[in-house]
């Protein structure tokens, strides 16, 4: 990939630097023809010194803008090496929402170090913002943006853009408020260049515009720009007053985001965000012992369920034979049967009220699965133990892989229900469950098959 | 979620209309208020007749947009449908992405059928366009958009904006291209707007433009977007030939579908994308039954690896009490390394030429977890065996959680390297060699220790 090598090259770039293979004006002039976000990605190899000297060979006025494509943590590794006008400088510099994630991303002694090299203004902007909950609109919007009076005329509107385009992060989407600041609507700035100049900004108003209430869930306002295609959704208050937007490559981030934290759930990980090319020892424990320990006292069921069976296991040892690939399978189907669920249920595919017409449709297909994959574990069964061992596995295994799938289908469905997130119902939280199950069922039909039968 | 809500709302008067209980001047009425993505969103209940009805009762100048937001499969459902020439207006009224979204989802003769009613010109296009490898660039692009002259004044170029406007799915990026169409350089409709009307095109010609080749993944698409806060990305082909263009909106989609695909693999799916609201009972079980098959295949070592322990399991039955939790605890450590190692591979946070350093750190992570669960497992094992049997669970938690961490980690890069999908690490299929390892190494221990030991 291009891309990727690019930054690769320029990583390396930074190495022979640091080593002082590589001169500061021949590295400046490397520079000078790489994009300001590959450089701040190139420099994520590099220690915070390494960071800063690499900062100090760039020229003053792209300093900021790399900075601000810096992860949060690789800018107050930073800010804390800078000389104090440097520092203030850039993190004066940074775009409202960026300082919003940097702030959030600190301790609360890191993040007193940033605010007090912050302007008055800057700072009770930043506190406004994070009064708001975290994971909420209002923590992902930018409060800068261009409203328009409805009464002006385009040409006038249009100038006004003209002067203070500098102010917004974008001004292909503008807004319209009325003099108390509540939102009226929205418009391009391709209407606007395209239309009457005399006309009035009100002559373009259409439907009230999609909007979303500032302590809302970000996934959400995700959502509404997704489906609705919108390049900034306008964020507001009870009173419909406009307090910023949020535009549609912050979201970007944001559907990666909880896509990955979706994922590290269902793989039966914490949901501490860490990344794992970042991460420690000590991080990467504490993100997986938890649902590891948990899980370890869930086998103590599965423990006592098969010791429950003893007498029956010391009359015929060759059942002990296929408990994994009994209790496997039911884990398996129902491992299936989660993820599919936990991802509808995320992408809005589905919803908590379709549980009953899914549920009957997921008993079908798990009976079809359990059925065929009965049909091959008897061959099996029939190769180790017999024809009543085949049967007893069979049997068994139709019931468990129907039992994983139940589990599987309707645990995320309950979690929703209790306003817990879905995606809690793991593959190995399934597995564990369908273990202990898988272990009743397979027992509890030998011993019945057995005590009815002449012994194995 | 109110937007959720709405469409509920909306999905409840279709129903209404098509019982007859709601008259279509009615219909309409509610419809006017009502934006054209969440007609499309709630027509998807509809059978084709009462989408077809649906779309009889909205204005004509709405239904092509409302057409344009259905999925692949209703868009043909409808087709089929319809008389001759609203079909016809529909079809030719897609936006050229869309249209190609619509015949990549179709069987040969459905897309025949499709074809059948566009016109010449569009025909052309459309094949062009899916001429270009599946999941490519091109086959995302829409070729439509605004090319402006080096040699222009800004307000030549603005006119021409004017004037084309109607032709681009946007006028917020406009492209910069040679005599020989050749892409030079790209500029916002705001630095046109914003510029000195008087001054060259060419003077605002800066770097060049990020672009991709018309061959490329899509996924590498969506990489550039994101990574360099693009609204739209410019496609060539090896000349450097500005062939379309690819929008944020069209990625995001391409972001959700890409981690879905991921997000299934990892819960051992397979690929087929069936959207589950409204797979059929066989496509769910295609989806799935190849894997669980795989697996019970898989499962014939595990047996045979119980079987090779037959004499050390009939000398101490308790023994098998402790096989769930501790294969189930390999699996579940395994699980987790594989979730992060493969969508950090996706995500692009790691590469992997970072395996030597990962793997170090991944056997000492899994170390400590294996010592913790050891130590929890000891005092289950203590409960139901005494402290023989505690001391081989203890051992044998560590090497199986060690074992299990290092498959679940190395398996994602030996997938990469050999140019395979890392996802195929699925959560089961870990799960299934973890069993196995499991096994052998539980028993193997134990039957190490009650050789040089008095019996259980």
């Amino acid at each position: 990939m291009p891309q990727s090598e690019k930054i690769q090259q320029l990583a390396e770039s930074f190495e022979h630097f640091e080593l002082g293979e590589l001169g500061a004006g021949a590295l400046c002039d490397d520079l000078a023809a790489v994009r300001d976000q590959d450089i701040a990605r190139a420099m994520a190899g590099l220690g915070p010194e390494g960071m800063r000297r690499v900062l100090d060979v760039l020229p003053a006025e792209r300093r900021g803008e790399v900075f601000g494509f810096l992860e949060p943590r690789e800018q107050f590794a930073l800010v804390e090496r800078l000389d104090d006008a440097t520092a203030r400088e850039l993190i004066e510099g940074l775009r409202p929402d960026n300082l919003t994630a940097l702030l959030e991303d600190l301790s609360p002694e890191q993040g007193e170090a940033v605010v007090r090299r912050l302007s008055p203004d800057r700072v009770g902007q930043a506190m406004r913002l994070l009064g708001y909950p975290p994971e909420s609109a209002g923590r992902l919007m930018t409060p800068e943006f261009i409203a328009l009076d409805p009464a002006w005329t385009l040409s006038h509107a249009l100038r006004h853009v003209q002067k203070h385009a500098g102010r917004s992060e974008t001004v292909d989407e503008l807004f319209i408020t009325d003099a108390d600041d509540r939102l009226l609507g929205r418009i391009g700035l391709r209407r606007l260049v395209l239309g009457d100049p005399e006309a009035r900004v009100e002559s373009l108003l259409g439907d009230a515009p999609v909007s979303i209430a500032v302590s809302e869930d970000r996934e959400e306002a995700a959502r509404l720009i997704q489906h609705y295609d919108l390049t900034a959704l306008p964020v507001v208050d009870e009173s419909g007053v406009l307090l910023g937007m949020i535009t549609i490559d912050d979201v970007m981030d944001v559907v990666e985001e909880e896509a990955t934290e979706d994922i590290h759930k269902l793989g039966g990980l914490g949901a501490q965000h860490v990344s794992l090319r970042g991460a420690s020892v000590l991080q990467l424990f504490k993100k997986r012992i938890g649902w590891l320990l948990l899980l370890v006292f869930l086998a103590i069921f599965a423990a006592g369920a098969v010791s429950a069976f003893e007498e029956t296991l010391e009359a015929a040892v060759v059942l002990s034979f296929f408990l994994p690939l009994i209790i496997g399978s039911g884990g398996n189907a129902g491992s299936q049967g989660a993820t599919m669920m936990v991802r509808a249920l995320a992408t809005g595919d589905v919803t908590s009220k379709d549980w009953l017409r899914l549920w009957g449709r997921e008993l079908g297909v798990a009976t079809a699965l359990g059925v065929t994959m009965g049909a091959a574990a008897w061959g099996i069964g029939l190769f180790y133990g017999g024809t009543m061992l085949a049967n007893v596995v069979f049997l068994s295994m139709i019931a468990v892989v129907v039992f994983g799938s139940m589990v599987g289908m309707l645990l995320p469905f309950l979690l929703t229900r209790f306003r817990l997130d879905p995606a809690t119902a793991s593959a190995p939280l399934i597995t564990s469950i369908a273990d202990i199950g898988g272990i009743l069922i397979y027992f509890g039909i030998a011993t019945a098959w057995i005590g009815t039968s002449p012994a194995a």
